[in-house]
């Protein structure tokens, strides 16, 4: 299909989108707005809204694409639950055409994310990308293709249990799952610890009135605060047993790491890459992947979810 | 192609085979072997003397496949390495068809036996094979296909970290691999220290000249000894977690359990369907794939790497 594309991505804090070419150029990006993440109604109105702002400065959109946090029915694109979000069975695609009268498809944010980053970049057959946000997301590209599986709700990697009879409680409402272990909740709950442990350090002194977030932690490191470097590496520590295991299991030549998380870089890339060294099976014997940063940051999400609706 | 073909499957403790057509029609078993495992050129001796014989009987053979514990290279059909077996850099598949001058495939034992159980019965789209014996292994069918990765040895399940702070250390060096928990190895270790701990039982009482093993464990658990009973329950929990594990990200919607140790059936089927049903993310709102034993029995392993060596 020709024409241009409006992509959203649907987060557990904001919402994000712009507008692309069939070939992925980026015509316009439209300024970050909060997500109402705990109000169904207010995300959809939040939606349409961002989709007539977008359509009207760019009258050639023909399709819109939604990247949504959440366990999302392809390609009936009906959410059907996320642990950080309000909705439920909610069947955004058919509400989107509906009200916009445009082409429209809604696939998980980690599958959209996942699909950008392979096919703007298509360096390999097989990509695990993961995001690392307010909770742990992903996209299987297996083969030059998406893996949905078989009901749409593949590649929930969040969700895989490295510390089963741990002691972390995950959103979703298990014990010890990757998400639970090394998302940005995560993060801000081993800082308020650590701020706890240390009120006279850094961590204690950024808290703002709501305490300390992974924010905190991410400015504190980035300040070069050891103890919050520390931090990014208990999560990086979590999310390399992760990978390996997904490794393992999958034997992708490439992995993708995205999310507001990883925007800190090397703090959390480097424990990841030394602990997937550690952790994966026969790394004698193997060559492992490429482990790399998103090369299309935050946008990834919303390029790839508007990619889909083109295709 | 037309024909028949064999097929061998060389495990960690035995050799087992036979010849079937095309369609899967099972012409000939071998009686299992011992295998070798220790020793490469013993084990490459037993294939060519299985091959040898079954020729004889079946001239019409005009393919042999291997399904062979370890990481195998695909399509080329060379065992790189097996933390259960001894060979090392093994190019078998170019060995077969130099000794014996028929067309042949090496594959893993997880793939072939997977694959049989996709190709003779299939009933859904994205197949999990797990096969619980000496070790742990597994196979992938998606979308109808089999996955073997970038390099082909997609499908170590075994090797899925479960408790990587745990006190288990697998056969492979890494420590809480689903393997160190959930395997025939596993079942014997349990055994051995709850016949030390009761050692007027009846494990205690079973056991032979070697102490107890996984098949002690099974002989007690079907005389009903309720400690025996209870060990599957142990294992069958972890292994639990890690089909949850896999389920989650990928959202296959059947799963297959075979190999020595699954012939227990409801012992070990029972508890891992329980921790499954647990541990699987968001139960409440996705429809939970079929957990069923392997409808091929232990035969899977070698008629799946026959019929790929027909393909």
């Amino acid at each position: 299909m020709s024409g241009l594309a409006i992509g959203l991505d649907v987060g557990g804090t904001k919402i994000s989108g712009g507008v692309i070419t069939a070939t992925g150029e980026i015509v316009a990006v439209l300024p970050p707005v909060v997500s109402p993440a705990g109000d169904t109604d207010a995300t959809v109105s939040a939606l349409l809204t961002a989709v007539a702002a977008l359509r009207e400065a760019h009258p050639g959109v023909t399709a819109v694409g939604v990247g949504a946090a959440g366990m999302v029915d392809w390609p009936e694109g009906r959410i059907r639950w996320a642990p950080n979000n309000a909705y439920r069975d909610l069947p955004l695609r058919a509400l989107l055409e509906k009200e916009t009268g445009l082409t429209a498809v809604v696939d998980n944010d980690g599958n959209t994310a996942g699909w950008a980053e392979h096919a703007l970049n298509p360096r390999s057959g097989h990509l695990l990308f993961v995001t690392v946000g307010t909770g742990v997301g992903g996209g299987l590209v297996l083969d030059g293709r998406l893996h949905r599986g078989a009901t749409g709700i593949a590649g929930e990697i969040g969700h895989l249990p490295v510390d089963p009879h741990g002691t972390a409680v995950c959103g979703c409402g298990l014990i010890g799952c990757l998400e639970s272990l090394a998302s940005g909740t995560a993060l801000g709950r081993l800082g308020r610890e650590a701020a706890l442990e240390a009120p006279d350090g850094l961590l204690a002194a950024l808290a703002g009135p709501g305490g300390v977030t992974g924010r905190t932690v991410a400015d504190a490191a980035a300040a070069g605060d050891a103890t919050a470097i520390g931090l990014y590496g208990v999560i990086g520590a979590w999310l390399g047993i992760g990978l390996a295991g997904l490794v393992t299991v999958l034997d992708v030549d490439r992995v993708v790491i995205g999310g507001g998380v990883a925007d800190a870089g090397e703090p959390l890339l480097g424990p990841v890459r030394a602990s997937f060294e550690e952790r994966v099976f026969a790394r004698a014997h193997r060559t492992p992947p490429v482990i790399e940063p998103a090369s299309l940051g935050n946008d990834a999400g919303w390029i790839g979810a508007a990619l889909l609706a083109l295709e």
